[in-house]
């Protein structure tokens, strides 16, 4: 049994004027361990980049960059179908974007975990996924790279001797192989079952996928996501859930030191 | 009179499959000092910002962002009104991106060069000015601005103590007031004749103004652009009328030490 | 004294997921006689350009252009420096995009509204108005351009004789001038006294400017914003205030018949 | 055999000041019959989009909307994931842009022929094929959609009545079904010899496929690039083989009366 996990977050991923959800982040960053800031291509500008990175720095949370497809408004949840060059130039500049920012507040960079159906892609393309980690040996070798457990990108991370973390996903339902069931619209969940799941998830390292039969599932970090309808409910229930077993909340970069 | 002077020139300046202008970045590269690569606001996408980072390190070119107003269609040429909290963020997003293409490929940020209408409204807004100096201090102190000579931009980076270089235009016209005479379409200039001009700025630090006065002219960096019509042959014949008068073409990283 | 006016609200103002304000376009749609359909630039997406032109269908309303400045980030709020023929066109483009969806859904052009920067900019700008009004007179004689009263628009709208209409605007102050007076953070205004202030412009025709003194204010169109904050609460105090003095509320289309 | 044929050619794909290929619109307008002028998606912009409509009114060339995926940097080659729902708005949000141009020219659309990869998409996927045909018998039932022989494309139009026409591709190779051979660098290709297949197609509807065989080859138009190298020469042998043998080139709209 863990004494210790990481909750990760998306956040800075509004844009301009525009929000989505109902939570800010504001409320949001005293409840988690590590945010993932978008870096303008899915979500996010320079502005909004500056103020989440003294927000997540303000509060001690561990700091990744969360890099997508470039399609604002499609919030980077379609695929476009580039090379894996391509793709990883596409991460190259956004993450280095972020370090620039990070630089400014005197902090360092903690993870990247690519966004939506990039994040997806990765998992499932082993020559896009061993390209990026070898970009990350080259220019970020002590961050850490969040991904599904069994994925692509796990696995080219550990061939190369990256740091790499699994992804519990509190608001997300599982099928039998432990990948995630999409569902665009998911209403607004009980944040009181999802501490639960994820309480037992910490415990019992088990979750009950969609077809009802328990899998096994191992992790490092637990992710709920910001634009999830009561997400500041989710966070503050996961966290007394986990409180209350004497399980502590710290960034990735203190569980895998 | 000077032993070494920089060459500066705008390359990365393409965008996806198009190109602007009737030179490569391949060809001129060889034949200067200093390279300000495009950012991807007013031009270049982070395919060819690996490519040129490449190009620039082969050669032994010192490398600087050149990041401009986001704004591809007018190539950064026209104004935003953006505050200067905006502006800088947008800068700092854009020096990051480079900044990680030259930790891919082993290279350090040599200088900072704003692009186009950015470039002209930094030197005549001092609270612009001091915002960006203030940045870099933070974030890339020792890399070197490079400005119009008695801009907004120089004073606010000797006043904070950050390097800067002045540049001359070799393919620019001035006024009497030493700034840079705007015209859109400039045809195509004679190289002979803008190496003449260089050679004299060079060698008595005076050039002579659309007026036909003769004004003085400071400068560490040479300027010209690699969109002017045949500007091979301008970096050509520059470089032959320095090298005949034993002036040695050096990037600024070395004639500032 | 009147007995109809129209009400004028800008609409489709999200962009992808993305929303700004805290009013539905479907609650305000039956409250209101005439939108501005944002068309891309400064804020919509054609989804959502297509939802829109389909909800004003079905109230009724009649349905403008509201082309603004290519500034998603900046919501066209910031001027940015391109000629009359660049923007003139930029907005024929914009126009265009929304005639398409008023044709795939049997509806025809009532008007076309600037948005921000960019009806602040025509209405100073004689040569880009006179421009603007040139394309209207050409690709659509019939619909109404709207415009604050006394500026360049009207002025050049008048000259050709293309169909005009000025506004009162219900949540903005004024300055003696009868101009708007720009206030970025307006919190959340009074909706009685915004019922107030339309009820007496449409009596007396007049307005008390910020200084406290009183001004005329010609005017056909009454113009508040779905962003501001308790955006239902003002458009069902105004239409309340109006019909209790017996004015009716009516699309522009039949009130300048 | 026929005596009348059309040739198509992709117009207006440049961007702001950027260019692609080595022949100019300008040179390429007196050579065809029908411009597909880019609509902004994948190329394009509002400025050029007046320019090349205008050429082409004066030219007397047919005029079609080219839209494509919003890709400026992939230039409409690379797939997006996107619903029919989402892909359809994209392209009526893209010919509705043009449509206006038209109008303020004078001009009437006479044809759509989606880009690049929407292309490729629409011709293997019928839901996307039935909806853009749908959107097309309501919003301009008598414009004709250029498409492939066989595609799911050519099949939705005629179930719907939409006046349609297939192409034949002079500057691209066969497969045996009839379908195009994607080469990403196709180098210059020698004008005589595409010339002669050309000729071959009018006269005997036949064409010599990558493996040798012969296949049948129906279409009313021929389409060859602008940014294939050597466009211009292409062209000229073209039409000088057609000429030769008395063969016609008129626009779609004479050809389909």
């Amino acid at each position: 049994m863990r004494d210790t996990v990481d909750i990760n977050c998306d956040l800075g991923e509004a844009f301009g004027r525009w929000r989505v959800g109902d939570t800010s982040d504001a409320a949001l960053m005293p409840l988690i361990s590590s945010a993932n800031i978008a870096t303008g291509f899915h979500a996010g500008d320079p502005n909004l980049m500056d103020e989440t990175v003294r927000l997540a720095v303000d509060h001690g949370v561990g700091i990744g960059a969360h890099p997508g497809y470039d399609d604002l408004q499609g919030f980077g949840r379609r695929k476009i179908n580039g090379t894996s060059r391509e793709l990883v130039n596409d991460i190259v500049y956004q993450v280095g974007a972020l370090k620039e920012f990070l630089r400014r507040h005197g902090a360092t960079l903690q993870h990247v975990k690519p966004h939506g159906a990039l994040y997806m892609e990765m998992a499932a393309n082993p020559e896009l996924a061993q390209s990026f980690v070898h970009y990350m040996r080259v220019a970020s070798p002590n961050a850490c790279i969040l991904c599904m457990a069994g994925s692509a990108t796990e696995i080219a991370a550990r061939e190369a001797g990256q740091p790499v973390a699994r992804e519990f996903y509190a608001d997300r339902d599982y099928d039998e192989s432990g990948s995630i069931v999409f569902t665009r619209d998911a209403g607004r969940p009980d944040p009181a079952a999802i501490a639960r799941k994820v309480l037992r998830a910490c415990l019992e390292g088990r979750v009950t996928a969609v077809t009802g039969k328990d899998i096994d599932i191992p992790f490092e970090t637990i992710c709920f996501h910001s634009d999830t309808l009561g997400a500041f409910d989710i966070a503050r229930h996961m966290r007394e859930a986990l409180s209350a077993e004497g399980i502590r909340i710290s960034p990735l970069s203190e569980i895998l030191k």
